[in-house]
């Protein structure tokens, strides 16, 4: 499947476009001004380190190259001249520090140049990475190359210091992210060094001695040995992104077929309700299949979003429904609860549970939990501009094009068109079910069924194919109507900390209640009953509530521990999207309620 | 009440006599081989630092004065010439080696002694403490009294320090322990200086400014103005089974007041099902009401020990069964658990749940959970001479006199004797439930009835009274008979980590199942059902073993998550006493199982 780049598709309206223009109109202004008042955004001066007390953090670049890149691709469909004022200031800063050779780090320029391609874990060509998919996402937008050349220069003496001279202190990235962004580069400006030098990065990798050759890093065997995800989320879904874009230009069967294993075990054992990833804070991990702690869950936002890149990378290579699927559950779940209802606040870390209770601190420390509010900034603070990047690019998962079938992948109400074909689409999704979709030029339609829907309607015959109904095209609209009744979801049996248990799902969003609404060390009293009576109510969040007739466990006698099971009443659940917890209070959160 | 001591009751036979002659002929002389090996023995001999590479550590005195204790309480009872040996030995070095002015520390005479007195956490108070309870110990049993002379002069000593020249770093001791040991002195001596100091330390903490005046110390507030349960659970219970000696000494309302409210908070807020405290390994501590998590659970063997000598402490302020229901808990749960079936091992935690399956290890660390193995000695090894005095001494908690009132508190095959009172029990309890009583010398026979119990049978008329039943004593055997069915037990709805689960109690004996028994990865899909059917084997470890009739969820499709519940089928759960948990295998354990 070929999919339609955001250049050419326009969102119109609906809670995923009312996202966007929250990140056109206040996000990406808030994390320009909080780089700003960090000194993220002067580093690229150069000024350091004499003539500033703040010093530049080592991967500072990646978090402002995030941000232009997200910058590009709302530039790309406005004009925001103040925006791109930001950016050509900072193209210029990089243009004029950029190294005789073409190296470009703040850190290792400035305060650290002894320590150049010193150690493997120190994020250089991670930043390298981000800067060049910035640079292609910012010619792709304003036609301004200034950057792109930068970048085509410094890739190019990348390649000769890995593939040439071989004098760095190591051989592939510690983080993964630049192997994705030379794919970038390479089909942005055609050149075939940067496929190669892709392609070597990703076939090293694990296959030689150097520096932290773990599982952390994805580094332990060669990569097409691997069949576990393993190791810092992040890093993992970034390298696996990279593997699946590289497959797709070159063909490679065994890289793809790693690829296939890799996302089975990522998201058919490792993958929160909420299409979060990483069950640990200890190295922002993976663990083990089917350890999925509500309460400790890592599951940091750059894993979602990167979780929505691995599965158009996927998409790209083979026609399954169920990629798109996961790109639905991240998006509407783990990658949207990284930003706060305002648009200016960021989770890092999007727990599925939060028990303040358990939150004491002795003299001695505390127990260890995710945070449970939002903040402006974080010290390292890849996942707002990373938030950014992808809500300005939602445009990137909406659209497929294969033969003479047009693909649906996600409902947004948009526009599309690529050559002769033109296509839109009609829809208040997920608020309601209804999709209605018209195309020119093509001969056929393939519109996602949802794995999670058991029930539809389409207005026209069709067959379904690898979770798509397919559907002769006549130009006329095709209307497929979703069953949105709020459901219970159970997870596999083999999922310790959700046994017994059920989440609420309302189509795509999972729900979550709250205790500033049900009662605070209330939440696991709650019983969901085996007949589910749950109301919609019109919410706050830009998406309906719901109200759920449980069985509550309530006070009865003082006794610790009793023959006899708690006494029980009815009790109404009211239940927010899970996206939009922690938005009024410090207060209990819960996805998994007991179920009768 | 008075509580009839250990001197005047013996163990004649049934489940808790077979662990006290374990203790004899196994666990005693295991600690003890451990401790030499270690160098704790030899410590005594002042022969450091310069001859030895082995540093004694500042608390080794208090683990073998334990020792010691236990072997007291031994001796007391049976030869044992060669054991005897081994503690004249030791009293020997400590009379040899005690300091002129009366201080006794191996560590801080000959390795710091620049240090006496520094600093209020390096236990020496809480060592003088257990070296006088064995001086007292030792005395009562073999009449010898060499090493109580020494800690006379020693708590003379420290007498003077603390009382008169206030010359040491601090007020009042870190780790409590010498506040009941004082008393103990007092009782046998007779000399009020010692119930005086005691108070002095129990009155003056938390009242002056000094070194580590925290919580965690126990030392926030006045002891009078304590009411919450916190800090280190093991201190926590020392410094309260103080209190409570004071109390029956002094007379002191306040005080007795106080003990009844930290009485109530710790076991009806903060003690596990198996009768242990301590919710986190973060300063072995108490954390807040209800915060119980089974798997991260600290519940250190002392402090289950330790809870059965406050339990002890109040029942001679109170004539209630709830103190004795409590000993009971603990004892054949999370007191016994700490020792291995053969009687040589050791838990210093006692889970009351094991998942191998999270217990991952990254290259930045593992999530934390307690050791799942017994192990010998501990570098910190308060524990294992802490069941050896306890199962000892377990003479101490079976019966009570008040006026004309002969007590029953513990079902143990035993006779005493107190004056001209002489009872006997003949009952194999907790192996069946019937229980016989025969005394000469009152007019009344009080038997607890167990809360736990809601059906038994008296074989004579009774009245209830504050948890026992009442008999007229006519001298010949009264006989109850509780039932022993195996029973669900619940926990209070506020304790989160329990919610919607159910241990499986026959009566005192909490159940436990294991994954050698019933599958590695398994235990959380069992799930009792409404009606519990469960047929009871004979087992291996002294007590029935448990075949429950559950649900269980097993393998349907390969879906993470879906919309209909997991599959089930009947399956039976094997279960064996908690206490018995770990003896064959690495393995998953549970207590609390899934309810229907």
């Amino acid at each position: 499947m070929k999919l339609i780049p955001y250049q050419q598709v326009a969102l119109r309206g609906g809670y995923l476009h009312e996202k966007q223009e929250l990140n056109t109109h206040t996000t990406i202004h808030a994390v320009y001004d909080r780089f700003y008042e960090t000194g993220r955004i002067t580093a690229f001066k150069f000024g350091y380190p004499e003539k500033d007390p703040v010093q530049p953090h080592f991967f500072w670049d990646s978090d402002v190259a995030k941000w232009m890149e997200g910058a590009a691709y709302i530039l790309m469909r406005e004009s925001h001249p103040d925006l791109e004022a930001k950016v050509d200031e900072i193209v210029e800063d990089i243009a004029r520090n950029q190294c005789e050779d073409g190296y470009f780090n703040i850190f290792f320029t400035v305060v650290q140049p002894e320590n150049r391609w010193a150690n493997r874990d120190w994020h250089e060509l991670y930043c390298a990475g981000h800067l060049m998919e910035a640079a292609v996402a910012y010619a792709e937008a304003t036609g301004k190359t200034k950057l792109l050349s930068c970048m085509e220069k410094y890739a190019d003496y990348i390649a000769k210091v890995f593939m040439e001279e071989h004098s760095a202190a190591f051989h592939t990235p510690g983080h993964e992210e630049i192997e994705l962004a030379l794919v970038k580069m390479y089909r942005h400006t055609g050149k075939k060094k940067y496929l190669d030098l892709a392609a070597h990065f990703i076939n090293t990798r694990g296959t030689v001695e150097e520096q932290n050759k773990t599982q952390y890093n994805q580094a332990h065997v060669p990569v097409r040995q691997q069949d576990s995800a393993l190791g810092h989320a992040v890093r993992a879904m970034y390298l696996y992104t990279g593997m699946a874009y590289l497959a797709a230009e070159t063909g490679d069967e065994a890289l793809t077929a790693a690829c296939k294993k890799l996302w089975d075990d990522a998201t058919h054992t490792k993958m929160y309700v909420t299409g979060g990833l990483g069950s640990t804070y200890i190295g922002e991990a993976f663990t083990t299949p089917f350890d999925l702690p509500p309460d400790q869950a890592y599951t940091e936002t750059c894993a979602g979003i990167a979780l929505c890149f691995f599965a158009n990378g996927m998409m790209a290579l083979e026609n399954k429904a169920e990629y798109a699927d996961v790109v639905e559950r991240a998006l509407y779940n783990g990658v949207l609860s990284g930003l706060s209802a305002d648009g200016a606040q960021f989770f890092y870390e999007n727990p599925l549970e939060i028990n303040l209770s358990e939150r004491f601190v002795s003299i001695w420390g505390a127990r260890r939990f995710p945070a449970h509010r939002r903040v402006a900034c974080f010290g390292c603070s890849c996942c707002p501009p990373n938030i950014n990047r992808l809500l300005a690019s939602l445009g990137n998962y909406i659209y497929g094009l294969e033969e003479d079938t047009l693909y649906v992948n996600q409902f947004v109400a948009s526009d599309m068109a690529d050559g002769d074909v033109k296509a839109s689409v009609e829809t208040d999704y997920p608020r309601n079910g209804k999709v209605s979709v018209t195309a020119d030029g093509v001969a056929k339609l393939a519109i996602r069924i949802p794995a999670w829907c058991d029930a539809y309607t389409l207005d026209k015959p069709y067959t379904i194919q690898n979770g798509y109904a397919v559907v002769e095209n006549d130009g006329t609209p095709v209307t497929v109507t979703f069953d949105l009744t709020p459901r219970r979801v159970w997870a596999d049996r083999r999922v310790l900390r959700s046994a017994g248990q059920a989440a609420i799902m309302r189509g795509p969003v999972v729900y979550c209640a709250e205790g500033v609404d049900n009662g605070e060390g209330e939440l696991h009293n709650y019983v969901l009953p085996k007949a589910l009576t749950i109301a919609e109510e019109t919410g706050v969040y830009g998406l309906p509530e719901l109200r759920v007739t449980c069985v509550k466990e309530v006070a009865d006698d003082d006794d610790l521990y009793r023959n006899t099971p708690p006494k029980t009443e009815e009790a109404l659940l009211k239940l927010i999207p899970y996206n939009a917890f922690a938005n009024r209070a410090e207060t209990d959160m819960r996805v998994w309620f007991r179920t009768e």
